[in-house]
């Protein structure tokens, strides 16, 4: 199968594609017809030996590379719209791997309502080279007029709350969960609903807490978190929750009340804003002890 | 450098990030405010060792990988309106040269109005993998209302038509035109301006006319092209203006009058649309024998 045929069959897949797909995947550029003039892109990548290992089942790498993406998408508190995604393919490869894997990419993104509308597929020369997929996903508001959520907008006295568990996402006890989370797509449009403009600043959790918390700091902010409060998977110590990373969970700041629950997903405050009086963004309490939590968290991934 | 920061760095020298910028790079996703609701994208990817070889001038790679897909908008008749951009880093590749490369995709798209507003990088763990450049475009309708050009609109009697000279752009002598050719954006869109609803098909040639003229074929529809009217850069035989491809140049149908220049640019009629006789999609006439197009384009690239 050459690699345009390739792309070919995978998009025939595609039965959903929306009324607002104006030109279809195979032509030059696919159009989109959108219902707000406001648009946000992002593009994230996975390559093989970094985020993945090639004994991995295929379809999972692809839906991890969409899923990952989807998680920036409900960072913002934002609505997928639409995807595109490269893939520079291993020699050793195959067509069944190729397939299954684009199939992971196109299935994941109809599954979320952001539809694979176009792409590019080639074999690599080098024998050896590495699988490098790269996904770029468009989304759109909320809903009409709503507006997106960005990291710095955290203010003095906001509390510090994640969704869910933290830690353990890469263990093989961890059940693979970096490979199959779902991206808290509505959790997040819901958050924006519920708390409108007290909702201030939000970021997903892929490096650990420990480091992405310091995202949502400015030049008069810091955050101090309380290592008591760390809501870990499986009993993990709060360490690993704050500096495992590939968790994709909504780490964000609010002012006012806040539900501790969303259809079943818990909310926990771990923290609060403060003025800032050092040059260490996130700090964490442990006793009468407070540490830089960026210790706890790991250059990973991207 | 850390990845991170070399995005940063990059996008501290995009001075001209235009108003339409709602929130810039650096947070989960980037947001732009578009002038219409119809949106384009396209991704292409350059890799080492297939597209370009690794002691070409990182800049020029970045420039290329944009221009591509440049070419892809001009195909469409459409406005460039962002970039976002993925690099796998080969290990050996450095600073300087990570640098290089995407300060050239950085300069690139600004200098045709699409800045580069997201991006991911990341270095391979694989000593000796290759360098994997993925550009994703958005574009508009060329003015408000305007259409698009897709492919498949060729219609019987309508004349084949080429900008620019073909042939040669690989060619040490080619001065690497395939490396800093511009794309035809400015003519894509007179044409459109100029013909109206008579420019009923577009495509850009990146395999060469002998293959891509196919794309521009229906069910109904072949298309014969005369072996003596192919303009090819100096001198060389029609057959490699047909086959060498990488000539970023516009092909299309249209019918009724069409210039023969635009702004200097050179604008040949190569054939004709007629009715489908045979499976061949794209036929040549030299002398009296007619030949199967296809056997002067190549797999390339994509």
């Amino acid at each position: 199968m050459r690699e345009f045929e390739l792309l070919r069959h995978v998009y025939a897949a595609n039965r959903l594609l929306p009324s607002e797909v104006v030109v279809p995947p195979g032509d030059d550029m696919a159009a989109i017809r959108l219902t707000d003039r406001n648009l946000l892109v992002a593009v994230d990548q996975v390559i093989e030996g970094r985020h993945v290992v090639i004994d991995e089942d295929p379809a999972l790498v692809g839906r991890k590379a969409v899923a990952r993406n989807l998680s920036d998408v409900a960072a913002m508190a934002a609505r997928p719209v639409a995807t595109v995604a490269s893939v520079a393919l291993p020699k050793r490869y195959g067509e069944a791997r190729s397939l299954a894997l684009f199939e992971g990419v196109r299935a994941t993104a109809d599954l979320f309502g952001c539809p694979l509308i176009g792409g590019d597929t080639a074999i690599h020369h080098d024998g050896s080279a590495p699988l490098v997929l790269s996904v770029t996903i468009l989304a759109a508001p909320a809903w009409p007029g709503a507006r997106v959520v960005t990291r710095r907008g955290g203010q003095v006295g906001d509390g510090v709350y994640v969704t869910g568990l933290l830690g353990g996402s890469l263990e093989p006890g961890g059940g693979g969960r970096h490979l199959h989370f779902s991206p808290r797509l509505n959790e997040a449009m819901a958050l924006l609903e519920l708390l409108g403009e007290r909702l201030h600043s939000m970021i997903d959790v892929s490096d650990g807490v420990g480091r992405d918390a310091a995202h949502l700091t400015g030049e008069r902010t810091e955050i101090l978190l309380a290592s008591a409060s760390i809501p870990t998977n499986g009993g993990l110590p709060w360490q690993r929750g704050l500096g495992d990373g590939e968790d994709y969970e909504l780490l964000f700041t609010a002012t006012g009340a806040v539900p501790t629950k969303l259809a079943g997903v818990p909310i926990t405050r771990i923290g609060t804003v403060m003025d800032r009086t050092s040059e260490i963004d996130v700090r964490v309490t442990e006793g009468d002890q407070t540490l830089d939590a960026s210790a706890f968290g790991w250059e990973h991934a991207d």
